[in-house]
């Protein structure tokens, strides 16, 4: 059985900038994904299309990133019952507090997983997580990615517990 | 040539206790009007199919209410280039932010004139305003309500004077 | 018939890097209009002068932008029955807040249709929207450019999954 | 020279409950006051009128009460240059923030004072310290009714600690 | 191959009355959970040793509900490298923002997906749609549980329409 | 009867870039004045000090101007009876809001009026305003000044619909 | 040496309902405790020379509990050198937002450590940590409670999931 | 008997230009501490082994710094009966407010006691005081820097003064 693959989707090609930090991860992981610019207010039809045959494509998950009034990841989910991973994006006003609750207030029935603001990086592991679910050596890379991060921390602490403590 | 009319659609039917305020309205003026369940996420294709007729089935105007991550103003004109009025419904949580975000910040292109939270009455009194631009009739009838609304504000005026003054 | 003008109303010219852009929407769809700097605090005689007759010095809706305790747009809206489209702008301030909740939350009697902060865009296509509730000419062109948007997206669709897809 | 007034208008009789808690301090005070409903939306030009002529008749401070998008203070300030003390009224939605902003976040040119939300008492009572500036009688009274105030505050010390200090 | 569990942690017993419908919701699709009460901060070793052994005791998935500082989903995340799936719970004050925020806002390398405030049935459903992605049975229970909806929402739909559209 | 003076206190020179522009209207108007600097919580003493010898030194108003936990309007009303205007200022963090509440959300007994955030100038002219209830030549200047404003705004309306009507 | 005191001090005994809490916690951990009502604005000399005394008098740390404009803490801490806990009370406008930022964002050199709205237990127990630190005895007790309240949340735990497990 | 040490830590080292401020107040005041990095998220063991033996370590107090769901306060508080400090770091989004309440909205049973955003000064000081409990060479130390510190405000005093009064 083949991988499943990621689908990361954003509203506009300004959140490129934040949103190819998605990419970057699944690469690492070897996460075959496809990355497309879809408007749910201007290419609503795409959208819906795409999200309505990306499991019988192989997606195994589906990334939307949108700020503002973010309705991208409830579109998608409207037409999937993939998971869907609401990643919002802050734009020039109210700080991103309109991007994460129009993304995160979902109505019950149609869930979007919604991440930090900004936050590509974990909207692609937690795609990496779902597909891991069956998938013991991509669980066995993200373990390993774990104890990596942890190294990194420990070294940075050594170097500020060397550099102030007296 | 026959008056447009008025579309009024709610994303769940617990909106109708603050959305039939809106009927009343357009009762009131003698606007015909039709009124819908259809929710962005749960009938994303009714909601559609709905948006996308609207103009050819004689509507001159949709209201479009939600809560939560309300998303319906939004998708509803997505498909139609008919003016879209955007009633925020509050829910439980969030004071209502979520909802009013969620409908007003709409991205360039789509747009959504959206009312206060729960603001029923003003989404079917600017239907009606949209109506009477090229509708004499109507927007004789607006004036005069505007009158009356006066008159009463007046009349409390001289009961709370006449209670307080010294 | 003629048809009807848009006016666009800032409440100071500082507004005015934001609020250009509706002018130049507006020129696009060749739609007539006017500009203005009327304060509802400073000038708030000549903003009602120019509400008060606007109906009948041939417009058909009127956008009123303004920052801060965002009054202008509810200020017109009192002084006409036209639609009142309301554009808050973001100041240094309270991330916006301030101008959104002081132009949508409007009390039940005078409704504004309120885009999002600093959505000029979105402002002008509204009030062309209302405009092309009776003219079919423009109802056209408006369906013409949601088609070149949606164009323009898919083209930057095909250039980002070229760029990333493997 | 007989003192002068106070005005309290509030933009609807449902902030009644709340405003009349002003007229009650004001009493107290023995400053004459006058109490009326003028809606800056609803009857713009009356709203005006008051304040454009508040001076001439007599009045001293003007209180103006409003909830949501509460533009009252605001319009009777831009009528007057008698001190304007803004009373902002928590409604159904948003927690109180839109009748605050609204009320507070006022341009250059046209200061509103601004007391708490629902904060009737202090509104009245800044209003007599205003009118206090040039009367002796009148500051005492506030002094003495702060050393009383004091006082209630240190029996309910004695009463706190008597019951739970060991 | 058996079906993977769930498990639905709540930091408090006080969340059950919410959180108890992600278990109903689970058991309308036959899948096996477990539900517990450990907290992030009153009992941290019996949070951390439960999430650091679920994916070896046969969990697909783990939703954590939490209120106020709502750290629970980010203690348990830190721990697996399972999907988690933070449901943020309202409490007395600030309206739930301290929860969404605190449940949402996680830093790089550790994923929560969060779903709306007090939102248990799209909580259980998101993880439903996480053990589909391997599962077509599960898969078909949720589109057809997404055909019922849909109808659900349309009969609605034509109750509303026959008692107001005239 | 000398004028009475103003004084302007500031929590920080640190908040003088924003505050000196009181000091600029009230010289503008010809109103004497002293500028301070008194923390609430570092010179408690010298400010409450300041504050109750305020009336008998011959002040008429106090502005007061703080950022974040902004207390210092509230702890100078706590020790006099003249009017204090407050005088939120925006520091780096929250927007605003914290200097805001804690200037405006005073507790009954102990006014504060507060102008918008970082809105120096209002602060001066409320002072002024206040000394001018009963000094005829102030209110004259006062309404000068309004006019000349009204009519810079109107230059401003012409030079606009010159460039832009069409 | 004998144990130090705590100081519970709040705004206004309408406080007492939550604050009484805190009294509650420092009974069981026989910490003696004076509870007091002193207002920041109210009774501000009482609140100062209580601060600028506690040392002296024997107290360790010093609770302070307030709502809205939640001065107290930041009062009390200006006037002594002793740990300061703040304690908001959230009241019936703006969620609590006001007292948390008002007794939270405090400026450099004035410390005030701040507990969870209305959360008057946890402000006890950081008094009792406080003067733990140099009492093991005290430390002791904090042990053991954290044990007990480990189990009481294991018991709920077992009665949870032998209803739900299946 | 030595003095007790305080512990710094932050969740990240990019943390470290807002939290080093705090090491140079502990500097200053000659009292040992130790910094490290320790992450709530990406090494909760370190976090956790740390708080848990600081007692025995001969720490007095923990500083925990975080930004965005700020968990470090707690998750420390939750190992540790010592007095555990929040110092919330404002990141790119939200204003802060996220960092704010993720660090002060802690549960009854595991207090934090929060300091200002970004307010390292106030955090380390308010550990300073901790120790001064039973250390009166320490609170002379304290009590002989608020004196200078009042008088530099009091010197600023005198060059604003003197530059602006007239």
């Amino acid at each position: 059985m083949s991988m499943k693959k990621v689908a990361i989707i954003m509203g506009s090609d300004s959140d490129l900038p934040v949103v190819e930090k998605a990419a970057s991860v699944l690469e690492d992981y070897g996460v075959p994904f496809e990355m497309h610019v879809y408007s749910a207010h201007r290419t609503p039809n795409e959208a819906k299309e795409f999200a309505s045959s990306a499991r019988g494509n192989g997606f195994g998950a589906i990334i939307a990133a949108a700020g503002k009034a973010a309705h991208l990841a409830g579109a998608i989910a409207a037409s999937t019952t993939l998971p869907v991973i609401g990643l919002p994006i802050k734009s020039s006003t109210l700080s991103g507090m309109d991007a994460l609750f129009s993304t995160v207030q979902m109505p019950s029935g149609i869930p979007v997983g919604t991440v930090a603001l900004d936050g590509a990086e974990n909207a692609a592991l937690l795609s990496v997580q779902i597909l891991a679910v069956n998938d013991e050596t991509l669980a066995e890379k993200l373990d390993k990615a774990r104890e990596q991060m942890r190294k990194k921390i420990l070294e940075k602490d050594k170097a500020v517990s060397e550099r102030f403590n007296r």
